[in-house]
């Protein structure tokens, strides 16, 4: 980690960037060795599961898995293959959800989505593939540490992350964005669709981290505000720059939430509530990580820089 | 288990049909209680994955999973979680597999298919929550047992079923089925398709029982090879039936196989040579578990059962 601990038990300085930019390599080289091999057999599917797997994106869910594990006193390497399934798993979400039979969407992150570049049914198929592949890395690379409780602490972080992704969660949750399309929501409904679709596996990524490094329940209890927190402010601010963001910086065409008529917040709120309501969250987050020391200021600035990227 | 343990170790009469139907009961009540509520919202998508998990089959991967599990001495009920685990993988699998973009079926078991009932975006959904409600399924409900490696033996099936379901399983087959319609194969072509489309998963049925009910390292080995034989059995027999079969009895159109072009056994071998393969199969599955004693007998049965059903 960069930056110094000051007296006061922060990190003076804390830089961002650099962090962010050392934990994404690790998670970047992580992929790449958890990833089938491209020219090997099926090589189609393999291309396309890599194709997807390394479109870009921010990988805020595993770098939140990361920095959740290193704020208990634990290792960004510790959690890697954890923090690459969570990857996965998104990046499945991801293929899925763009389909011609879903929102039928022909570009992502800049790049044609997988069914435009591999066909509908390699898209299908390279998506199932990721989604086990992200429990199969978990279960025989994942490390629950050297205690008695190691495998117990994989196991509840595998039903962690399959619960978190299931119909209670993230599936379950894109149902009823689909469902709700052109039709009028209230606030309830709109933070209930987007707690599963996309705070679940969120929340699901910072609690893992906590599980593996072994936090305590207080801790953990903590964490999952924060993470309730952080999934909220980071849901409302895709929502506005949705509206107001930019193409070419998106990687796809803005205005699809409103093409679809999809439950958004400025939808609900209007754009300056929406900003308000984000920068609440934000705070909350940082609030209920209060009692952690300096090891947690990657999450707390994370947090903060979520609601000061674009707004 | 139904019949009487004889002097050589045998159970004498063994009772099969007795023997599928009071686990085929266990088996639907777990799937009732691990499968969401049909009329919780969204209730679509709870519908869809109960109309697929309940439309029949002979579950066979859960009936394995179990037979395994008893003939190393274990209960068919300390497997219930991961025998309807496996059940739930190769629902999402058929329900996929059917789908327009892939084999594009309208019917299954004698019923329209998931997507022909519920749209293709519910059916691709479904197909999704299904794959993750398998391994939440065995994480938060499977016990490894009593002993210190009780969670190690949980986290080892989980990475099974996920391996024997991804690229380098099922989901792998699945590709390579798509890749070689309508392109010559050979016999070792048609071998490494189903090893992995059908094979895996079963495989992987029997070695989870065998691991949860504590196989030794030796008993492990014979029924992989007995894994490996019963799948092959099972893929051919599946083939002969869909040239030979009566459409009302199997629920689907016969000559599904030859319409699409796919690789299977008549094509490459011819109809009479192919019901000696998987006779020769049928024997190796039953003399891998000759070492075992009268709790196999479910085992052996299958073996047999699987040839002599139609051919």
């Amino acid at each position: 980690m960069t930056g110094e601990i000051s007296s006061a038990g922060k990190l003076a300085a804390f830089d961002l960037n650099a962090y962010v930019a050392e934990r994404t390599a690790l998670v970047l080289a992580g992929l790449d060795r958890f990833a089938p091999v491209a020219d090997a057999p099926p090589a189609t599917l393999h291309r396309a599961m890599r194709y997807s797997l390394f479109a870009g994106g921010k990988r805020i869910r595993p770098l939140l898995c990361m920095a959740t594990a290193e704020a208990i006193g634990g290792s960004a390497e510790s959690v890697l293959p954890t923090a690459c399934a969570l990857e996965m798993i998104h990046t499945f979400s991801l293929i899925h959800d763009d389909l011609p039979a879903i929102d039928d969407d022909d570009f992502r992150r800049g790049m044609p989505t997988a069914h435009r570049e591999f066909g509908e049914a390699m898209a299908i198929l390279a998506g199932d593939a990721l989604h086990t592949l992200a429990f199969s890395t978990v279960a025989l690379h994942q490390s629950g540490g050297t205690g008695s409780d190691a495998a117990a602490r994989v196991v509840r972080v595998l039903g962690l992350i399959a619960e978190s992704c299931g119909e209670a969660g993230m599936v379950g949750g894109q149902v009823d964005d689909i469902l709700y399309e052109g039709q009028p929501v209230d606030g309830d409904i709109l933070r209930h669709i987007h707690a599963r679709k996309t705070g679940a596996l969120l929340s699901a990524s910072i609690l893992a981290g906590a599980i593996l490094a072994g936090a305590t329940a207080e801790q953990e209890r903590a964490l999952e505000v924060y993470g309730e927190q952080i999934g909220l402010a980071f849901q409302i601010v895709d929502d506005i720059l949705d509206v107001t963001g930019d193409d070419a910086k998106i990687g796809k065409p803005t205005g699809s939430d409103l093409k679809n008529d999809k439950a958004t917040y400025p939808k609900v709120y209007g754009l300056a509530e929406s900003g308000e309501l984000a920068r609440k969250a934000a705070d909350a987050a940082v609030a209920a990580v209060a009692g952690f020391d300096g090891r947690a200021e990657a999450l707390r600035t994370f947090a903060r820089f979520i609601v000061e990227r674009d707004l």
